[in-house]
């Protein structure tokens, strides 16, 4: 297995959550919720390059709470941009040429350690994976009449980490310039590449509104009870 | 408001959930999912007629369930059918012409009476009402050659109850003989009818893998603790 980098993509400022900090630094159970998914990819392998890409604004703030939860896992910061998009390609610059980057979003912290192994095996095979799960609720698309349903069965809802070689993402992102993408995969597309589907776990909710922290806490107590 | 009825499908065989009783009545916070969703109903509104729509052979456990569970909510049984669309469209010939009737899933048992309050409102002015949530995550479709992002802004995902004009949905269910749909929505349009989504929540979610149960009971202590 090559080299390893994790890019922890943090960079959202909150709105949605109603809160007066970033959603990312929100507390869920005993520590920020961006030290949850900082501390999954160091739980996978110590020796894995972990980067966490925040606006530099926040920079202070996370080094903050770091010293108040005593959050002492190796990491290095890199600045966010006014996209995701920029965001991580500013992380991208900032690792090395070889090997595999696993890219996560910061408020995704109840990622598993199998998840985490799947995505970087698959990856090593084939050079990129992205985990997704089918959609269990039926779906409708506005339309400028009004509504209409669309088939489930062919949808997949994608989550994160999104695992690629390091030398084709960068060759990607180099593509990508001025325009802001939804995921990694869909700017990994612009080679022309196929993206490689592997099997993601509902647990991994991102963390978006106010009741997905009551979810996310509720999960997390109920996997590692007291 | 006009007389209301509410049919409760719990018609699944409970094949996802690896569990050897449906999954409708598996337990959740001290009693089967099942129960929630009929008690969320009569707390709404006492007066409501409730018709639970079960498998034939399911009726002695369900009745043996209520009675060891000490469930004494009054409400009707109907017999399902083969599919969903049949086994509303029975329970849709075993209630009166006139009013209201909201068709729900009985693996939602975390609706809430604000939404329940909602739906039928809407459903009054308007002739339908069908709760919608805005989708989050980013979604891919699989297609013959691999496959593509989807835009998921103007795609909603769609819970229930859904709430009918009795003798609309009727008329309906009357068009649909012979095909099954994924929910009554999609019947109701067989009539050239628009259908009215309304905001619903996040918390209202579908009890279908193992998962859900998890996540269901762990939002279940948080809004009644103890």
């Amino acid at each position: 297995m090559p080299a390893t980098f994790a890019i922890i993509v943090a960079g959202g400022s909150g709105n949605r959550m109603n809160a007066s900090v970033p959603k990312q630094f929100l507390e869920l159970g005993g520590k920020a919720i961006l030290m949850h998914s900082v501390k999954a990819f160091y739980d996978y392998d110590p020796a894995i390059g972990i980067r966490v890409v925040l606006p530099e604004e926040h920079f202070p703030l996370w080094k903050k709470l770091c010293r108040q939860y005593s959050f002492d896992i190796p990491h290095e910061l890199s600045k966010g941009g006014t996209t995701r998009t920029e965001s991580v390609r500013h992380a991208l610059q900032d690792i090395g040429d070889e090997g595999l980057v696993a890219i996560h979003d910061g408020v995704r912290p109840l990622v598993s350690q199998n998840l985490i192994h799947t995505v970087f095996t698959t990856a090593f095979r084939t050079g990129n994976a992205v985990p997704a799960i089918p959609v269990t609720d039926s779906i409708r698309e506005i339309t400028t009449e009004g509504n209409m349903p669309v088939c489930r069965d062919s949808l997949r809802i994608i989550q994160t980490p999104q695992v690629f070689d390091v030398n084709l993402i960068k060759k990607a992102y180099a593509l990508a310039s001025g325009n802001d993408y939804s995921d990694d995969a869909t700017v990994f597309e612009l080679l022309g590449m196929k993206i490689c589907l592997v099997d993601g776990i509902r647990e991994n909710i991102k963390i978006t509104l106010p009741e997905d922290l009551v979810i996310a806490s509720a999960l997390l107590s109920l996997h590692h009870p007291g």
